[in-house]
């Protein structure tokens, strides 16, 4: 009688939850296609997973070595997320997988069952049965939100997943055979090299449960993963073989045959087999649990999260958080394919960053300290330089609450970094300071300025502040003398230089908000830095060096040591996303900008250039304009800000098609932890925003019908698109609840609040 | 004033304390010398811990490697302690030390201040001047309990060393200069090889603070020590080099200078340095905190246990926790030389097993999952093969609290044991299966037979019963299938045949005791095993093969694959502790028994089979009793169940100068975690624990003039001897309370009931 009582206020608080959990009139997961962008460049991965997940169990279709007699081997690319589409056969599943990354690491804990006489390397593509992989057909193979399915040829195993967050589930469908094993491969990984694992260990418990570790020294330095994994049925015997050529000392553990049925397996290189007798149609169920901190902790992790062994209902659930978080924004299309492109931009979106701590909150920080995640829950898995553009400011519409978590969790990164800075690009407890600028603050700004700080927003400002002072760091202390990256002490100094200066500009406006005058000021003049690195002679950001003098070789089109990363000065001479105004001005008034901003998607970039630009293909690339890196990821909108405002229109409807289609190749380039997909989302609903940390939004054109977006709070935005088709790509009028809009821009604040954005269509500009 | 009321129970509960707690009346502490042990055979190390203590602070004077070329190196043999009195050079101190062991591990965390231009190579001996080792002098070191002093020639540095349990204490007295370095070495180690460290990492926290760890694959197969190291003064800069061949992925790491002033250090083979400007005569402290859980357990063990500076004060309340140790054996004596014989030997004793776990109870398990140790204080390195003989029996006496935690230790092991067994020779949450037996059940059985079981002693048998019914371990199968072990099947299958047959003993008297009838039964059959290799045609025990017949090929005096270890066949017939009464009759009666007793100490053993027992020298050899061996340690005692217990008494007292002198050569061979030093306290009180598991101790010759036993239950044992000298070393009368025994025996119960032992003593038999 009291209960109801004490819940009323817990019901009152969670409106939103409750509307998530009211029946969706449509089923939005069956749009969701794991397997766009698996193919060629977008890096994706077709496994199970549920949103944000930890465990991401997904097959890999090879396990090159990164380098080959010390040689970068260049295919280890194509690798990035274990699986290739055009690739004829599976090594086996594992459990962690980046999502469309351009460097890589993880892959731990493959698992791959077998029939036959055992085999315990993994042969080549080429000849599979010269070890434990399979052949297998696209005609066999399924991939769903949390689940995937697909049939072994050469074993005759049926092989379906599915995956709770920090649990990963294989229900394998045997042959009749007294020859079934399923082998737990320890030295597998994704952009493995020779010595990448520093340790591996494994205890048997009992008949049907293991536990144990893998640590590896690849992208992440020092990282260590936890499992335990179950097995329905108890195994007949079990053993391991250590492909190690490191020196061990043996000394009395020779007084047991380690190799078979000995309960504790230790080394740099592991491979582990447990064996069965199964019937014909047989179905032995696995579940492997992770730990960022310790064997009991995954232990722990399986008995909260997935104690029995119904596989279908555990599918059956995490399919429903698919469909709990896919709609929270429905749209309206005739056509599926665009339904198909949606969600699976949306799923993709959904995917990172990953939580990353135990059950009961504990997790690894990057002190290498096991801590508490109190009061949020803590993520992992920060691609801050693709992600703060487009990724976290959807967040801070559709997940602010996540948003605002992912913020603690990189404040407590900075307050246990050895550094004392803000996560650059981080996972697993490790720093990999991947490519360049400090756009946790950018992340954190957006999180401030549109009201989704739930956490202290003044010492995240302090946090912000002592990052971008940090001297040491990539050249910041020359930017702090010079005004600018010097080329000459630092490489990518133009690119460096054009985005401290943003990320300064996003301190200034945190510092505003929160009313601290000093820090405001500083960073608001940091933030013309990038008038410094502007050559008004040719009319192009370059770079310079440390007397000041712009550097003498030089050329636009090329990335090739010009002082850019992944882009060209073409491209990257647009990066004042701040204030495109004064870019504009800075650039030769709208006119001559306009030019430019026309050349950029219209000229021919000749192939030696394009050849340059790294984690790129044509895919990724229209005229100069490179959609498959993410540096000019707001030029199309930046047309808003000149009396041509429609050409935004134009571009956007243009790129949309051919960037994201829904074909295992529809990737134009690497999904970068869901930035690109993050883009499409925005896009396809028509407006951006340019500049994160700023509360407002360009408009573009929609390329949907219609769309709402239900929010956190309860409220619902809805966008309403008439006279919508393909040739349709103008706005000719934008009405926000009633009232048209003059201006191309929309702000935060008019989404949160809720409301109705109507688009009325054309054909002409 | 309710305060006295409440405390005044605690008083009455713990007068052992108080007792301890008065004022010595001499300073037992000047007689323990450390430094005894350290040339030749002894194994001891001469720095600083204490009693117990995790941390044993102490110089290395060589780290040599385990192997050259992938041949094992001869000489590692002399490092198991990390010093050799001999080398001219000490290359720095490390804080962990095994005591006495014949193989080793550790040297974790190797500190050496030095001066001069940085030198981060240690350097050779013949030309210290090559690297960062120094020329040291003897005359200017002191070695005291807890305290250890040198001076570094090289670099005219003054050390002193002190410790708390988990904390080591330096204090560096350095010349004015403006190169003073503080090395810490993480590739250093004892029993290293060249890919031992599997990982390490350093974290610099601030100017004076940093943490770590170390990962080792050596003797403890998965071994993680942490580490917190404190400066009394801010270190002016600091860097590291990694001296790793490993391929390393760098990636985006290049954008710093790493190897200066880089707060962050990982790698797998690393030494780094700290700068400082010093004047002339100023002192530079350091502590060094362990944990085998955190870099935050060992901070926190370091403020919990040695928050401040003060060295002189650490040390004093080190020594004093000696001086009380020490105090619960007194002796009289008029020579110098016997009270430093015996307090040095009493020191050895308590030098271990040590202690390990965090100051909270937090300590690393034998599964490699982290534990509370909720009851007892946790330990570790457990030398069981050595330490059940006399080391633990002596324990019972004078440590009866602290060996019932180490039984509470040993199933706890059990408990998390991947092979559910009890430890057979474990260091830092590792198995190292070192030597044969499962004596873990010798010394549960002494601690429950003799009152001592705190613990749960059902618990405790059942794991004593597992452990003895693991057929997969050591022949155990065999041995229960044929009630020997088959030399075809398993090498030194008598010796393991002996010991399991005692071992089983033991067991048997525990289940008696305890009332577990099915068990007594069977182990008590079991027992009897040690008959099944005994050749009566020529009076040996002698291997047997699986179809039952004894091997053909034999020699009784080679230990060199013969059926034995440590021991040849000699010395080991004589192993059956349990029952020397049916020996004697098994070996043709008390004469012929007498016969072969005194042949083993007056006959002489050719070379070629001295240099085949392992672990010893000539030092430790009489006639063919090898007494720096463990097999034989009771052998001297078995003629009190002849018709000629005289002889023990000579034997003994011809033993104890031989073996055991003051001087640094003084051990005759391997102290063995105390337990050679262990029966010196036993036969220079006059009583020694054949068979532990039993009450009774047989009767020596005391080679002092006095003792008092002072007990945890406040009671007192007092040893009395009448006549005492270097001659008179037959025993005329042993009056107990006044009663004169006429049996060459006392009991346990005699002992801790309080009381005094009178020996009258006489030049001859």
């Amino acid at each position: 009688m009291k209960l109801s009582f004490l819940l009323a206020p817990l019901l009152l608080a969670a409106p939103a939850a409750l509307a998530q959990k009211a029946p969706a009139a449509e089923n939005l997961v069956q749009y969701a296609r794991p397997i766009i962008g698996t193919q060629k460049m977008g890096h994706t991965y077709p496994g199970a997973t549920v949103p944000f997940g930890m465990v991401q169990l997904s097959p890999d279709t090879d396990t090159l070595l990164y380098a080959k007699d010390g040689k970068y081997n260049p295919d280890i690319y194509r690798y990035c997320a274990g699986y290739q589409y055009d690739d004829p056969t599976i090594v086996g599943f594992s459990h962690t997988h980046f999502s469309g990354t351009g460097h890589s690491d993880l892959g731990d804990f493959l698992v791959m069952p077998t029939t036959g006489p055992l085999q315990l390397n993994p042969g080549t593509a080429q000849k599979p049965e010269s070890g434990f992989r399979s052949r297998f057909s696209h005609q066999n193979e399924t991939a769903e939100p949390a689940y995937y399915k697909v049939k072994l040829d050469d074993h005759n195993i049926g092989v379906e997943l599915t995956a709770t967050t920090r649990v990963g589930m294989h229900q394998y469908t045997f042959p009749k055979s007294d020859q079934a094993h399923i082998i737990l491969d320890l030295m597998a990984g994704i952009y493995n090299y020779e010595d990448k694992n520093t340790w591996t260990y494994v205890r048997v418990v009992n008949d049907s449960l293991i536990t144990g570790y893998r640590q590896t020294n690849g992208w992440a330095r020092t990282r260590t993963l936890y499992f335990a994994m179950a097995f329905s049925k108890p195994f007949k015997q079990y053993g391991y073989r250590n492909y190690s050529k490191k020196q061990v000392y043996r000394g009395f553990w020779g007084k047991f045959d380690q190799a078979h049925n000995f309960p504790e397996m230790a080394g740099e290189q592991l491979r582990a087999y447990f064996d069965f007798n199964t019937q014909e149609g047989e179905k032995i169920k696995v579940k492997l649990a992770l730990s960022p901190v310790s064997q009991e902790g995954a232990v722990a992790n399986m008995q909260a999260e997935l104690p029995g062994w119904n596989f279908e209902q555990t599918k059956a659930q995490s399919q429903a958080l698919w469909q709990q978080e896919l709609s929270k924004v429905t749209i309206q299309s005739p056509k599926k394919d665009d339904k198909i492109n949606f969600y699976t931009a949306l799923y993709h979106t959904f995917l990172g960053p990953t939580v990353y701590q135990d059950a009961d909150g504990q997790y690894r920080g990057i002190d290498q300290n096991n801590h508490k995640a109190e009061g949020f829950t803590n993520y992992t898995t920060f691609s801050l330089w693709d992600t703060y553009r487009a990724l976290h400011p959807l967040f801070n519409l559709v997940q602010p609450q996540r948003n605002a978590d992912m913020v603690q969790s990189m404040l407590a990164h900075y307050s246990q970094s050895p550094e004392h800075m803000l996560p650059v690009w981080s996972h697993h407890a490790n720093e990999n300071w991947c490519m360049i600028g400090y756009h946790s603050v950018s992340v954190i700004a957006d999180a401030v300025l549109k009201g989704n700080a739930t956490f202290d927003a003044n010492k995240a400002l302090d946090a912000c502040v002592a990052t971008a002072r940090h001297d040491s760091y990539d050249g910041v202390g020359f930017y702090r003398q010079l005004g600018f990256v010097p080329e000459d002490k630092n490489s990518s100094s133009v690119s460096k230089t054009l985005e401290y200066a943003y990320d300064d500009w996003c301190i200034a406006q945190m510092a505003q908000k929160l009313g601290r005058q000093d820090i405001h000021q500083e960073f608001s003049q940091r933030a013309q830095n990038y008038k410094n690195v502007y050559d008004a002679r040719i009319g192009f950001m370059r770079p310079r060096l440390a007397d000041g003098s712009f550097r003498k070789e030089f050329d636009v089109l090329s990335t090739n040591n010009q002082g850019y990363i992944e882009g060209n000065s073409w491209n990257y001479s647009l990066y004042v996303p701040q204030d495109p105004k004064a870019l504009i001005q800075l650039m030769g008034g709208s006119k001559r900008f306009t030019e430019h901003l026309d050349s950029l998607f219209t000229m021919h970039l000749p192939d030696k250039f394009f050849a340059e630009t790294e984690d790129i293909t044509r895919d990724g690339i229209i005229g100069n304009y490179v959609h498959g890196n993410e540096p000019a990821h707001h030029a199309a909108y930046l047309y808003n800000w000149t009396d041509q405002p429609w050409k935004t229109q134009q571009r956007v409807r243009m790129i949309l098609p051919k960037m994201y289609r829904p074909t295992p190749d529809g990737l134009g380039g690497n999904d970068d932890c869901g930035q690109m997909s993050a883009w499409y989302i925005f896009s396809a609903l028509g407006f951006y925003p340019v500049a994160p940390g700023s509360t407002e939004y360009a408009l573009g054109s929609p390329a949907i019908h219609g769309a709402t977006m239900t929010l956190e709070s309860g409220k619902t935005f809805r966008i309403t698109v008439k006279n919508q088709s393909d040739k349709n790509v103008y706005v000719k009028e934008a009405r926000l609840n009633g009232q048209k809009l003059t201006r191309p821009f929309l702000q935060h604040q008019d989404i949160v609040k809720g409301g109705e954005l109507v688009f009325t269509m054309g054909g002409k500009p």
